[in-house]
């Protein structure tokens, strides 16, 4: 059998069937989530994440410059940790360099390591490089929280979604990329704005340690694969249902610019695209202003994008007063 | 400036240069060692390391079953927290695959890992799976120790250094594997025990934690590059010179039977071959007993194959009489 015809989230799970039974009592969480957690204490938990990012599967050597490849692969880790709720502390890195990238390159791509590493107060304390044939950058992350870890599967019925800052720009910055041409009728500042979301999004590191202080979430993920594919994850691992309010999906102008520039659907990248690195987290109705005050400080939005229903209920995407059932699909980076 | 021109050894020294500068006070050991060591609190330490490892480069995919690919992708972490005298407890797996593997090959990679994972009672709790333009593994563990961790640095004058196990049979194995011809003269229990020997080490994790419990090793690192190599670690990172018997390594007679048949030289193995995981480490000549009892349950024997000196000596072979100055050349795998 072909590794496509189980697809590429699914063969994780695969490999690692029954894996959890063999898990000691110290493993909270194992495969399945954004990052493992190990109860090291009484409310005191490690997480640990990694993230592999392949040449011309995450991303094009000519399309982004070096530290923005260092920034982003750490980036991808460290989001992983935020959707716990977690601080993360010391990273390890892999690097696989193929022979066209001189010394230089390899400096550039570490720049970037680190200037986002000392962003967040993360250690890089380990590594390892090799020759490799295409460039691989693999970054795994440790850190901690000091309460219980948020899942994707503490949903309950009848809560509210919500996601921090905007989405679809990552999606919008990736298709400026790619069609990377004469861009006149989009300003330099937009364009800037969309490549930036895409090649060195910031995690929201801060925003989730925020909210999880005052214990607002009760499931949460980040958007790696897109809003409906984590929205799904959430569902059908808190065993609920859900509807997504398109018109509440905050896009902002550069990206509602850049669609229109490339006759491309923007509900289409806020719903579908990838990477955008934000949160989404459902919480009690109770709790949005909250919410809002807690994230105040961080000068992030919140949105309220959708509400939990029962697990009857499946998912589905309410537009333009019209109720959809969604197709789950995820995020194919450049092809696929 | 090439890569090549600086070595991938140096390469990560380099990119990492003055990183131990922004470490929190956590960091015990960063970069440098085999293994980094967060402390957590008094004498309990977190060890972090990871290997990866790429096809072509560490392994032949027609000279490996994906099980053995699988067991020896661990092997190399397990080791890397071994040396520092730890025990290893959970591992994060990151797979690129490539287009020519199908489900089956990864599943026996998986099956692979998780045997020696479950010899170890060590819990794979994370991975990622991604496309690949070729086969490559990496692989993160987190160990702990309940003591501060044994590290490259702590030899002194005057010690005696001592190595478990064989050393050679690793290269013998490989040599073996390149050369696969109709090897009549060879054993098939010799050939097969090579060949183990090279695609399915075992990592002495037990044989470290012994040794350590009774205070023995003053230093320790484990034979991923060739013992020069790693004795010429530990005598820079002590600041001390050193001399190496070359009577006392301990070749097996089935690496000696290689040699001859395929007219090598079996100390050169014993030196310069790599992959072998046994531990290196120093010790007071008072405490050679003491270590021989400590290792008496796992049945692996002790060889003491030199002596550490004061630093202005530098690295000498002692060899039929005569003192040599050693060369010190890391481990090749198959090509550069």
């Amino acid at each position: 059998m072909k590794i496509e015809e189980i697809g590429e989230i699914n063969l994780i799970k695969h490999l690692t069937t029954n894996l959890n039974q063999e898990y000691d009592s110290s493993v909270k969480l194992g495969v399945g989530d954004d990052a493992a957690a190990i109860k090291f204490s009484d409310d005191h938990y490690l997480l640990l994440t990694v993230d592999m990012l392949v040449e011309g599967r995450h991303f094009l050597i000519d399309k982004i410059q070096p530290e923005q490849l260092g920034h982003k692969s750490l980036a991808a880790s460290l989001s992983d940790i935020a959707a716990m709720g977690g601080s993360p502390r010391y990273a390890v890195i892999s690097v696989g360099w193929p022979a066209y990238v001189d010394l230089n390159y390899t400096e550039r791509v570490y720049a970037g390591l680190r200037g986002l590493a000392r962003k967040f107060e993360v250690n890089i304390i380990g590594g390892d490089t090799v020759k490799a044939p295409q460039l691989v950058v693999d970054v795994t992350v440790l850190g901690e929280i000091r309460k219980e870890p948020i899942t994707r599967s503490g949903a309950q019925p009848g809560e509210l979604i919500a996601v921090t800052g905007r989405v679809g720009a990552s999606a919008a910055g990736l298709n400026l990329l790619i069609n990377e041409q004469n861009n006149k009728t989009l300003s330099s500042k937009t364009v800037d704005a969309l490549h930036q979301a895409h090649l060195t999004p910031i995690p929201r590191v801060k925003e989730a340690s925020l909210l999880v202080k005052k214990n607002i979430p009760t499931s949460m993920i980040d958007v790696s694969d897109g809003v409906v594919s984590e929205i799904n994850h959430i569902c059908s691992s808190s065993g609920v249902g859900g509807v997504i309010y398109a018109e509440n999906l905050p896009v902002d102008n550069n990206t509602i610019e850049a669609a229109a520039y490339l006759k491309e659907d923007h509900l289409d990248w806020a719903l579908y695209g990838g990477e955008d690195y934000e949160l989404i987290f459902t919480l009690p109705e109770s709790k949005v202003s909250q919410a809002r005050k807690a994230l105040s400080e961080t000068g992030t939005e919140l949105h309220i994008i959708g509400k939990t229903l029962s697990s009857e209920s499946g998912l589905h995407l309410e537009k333009e007063g019209e109720v959809v059932p969604l197709s789950v699909k995820g995020y194919d980076h450049f092809h696929e």
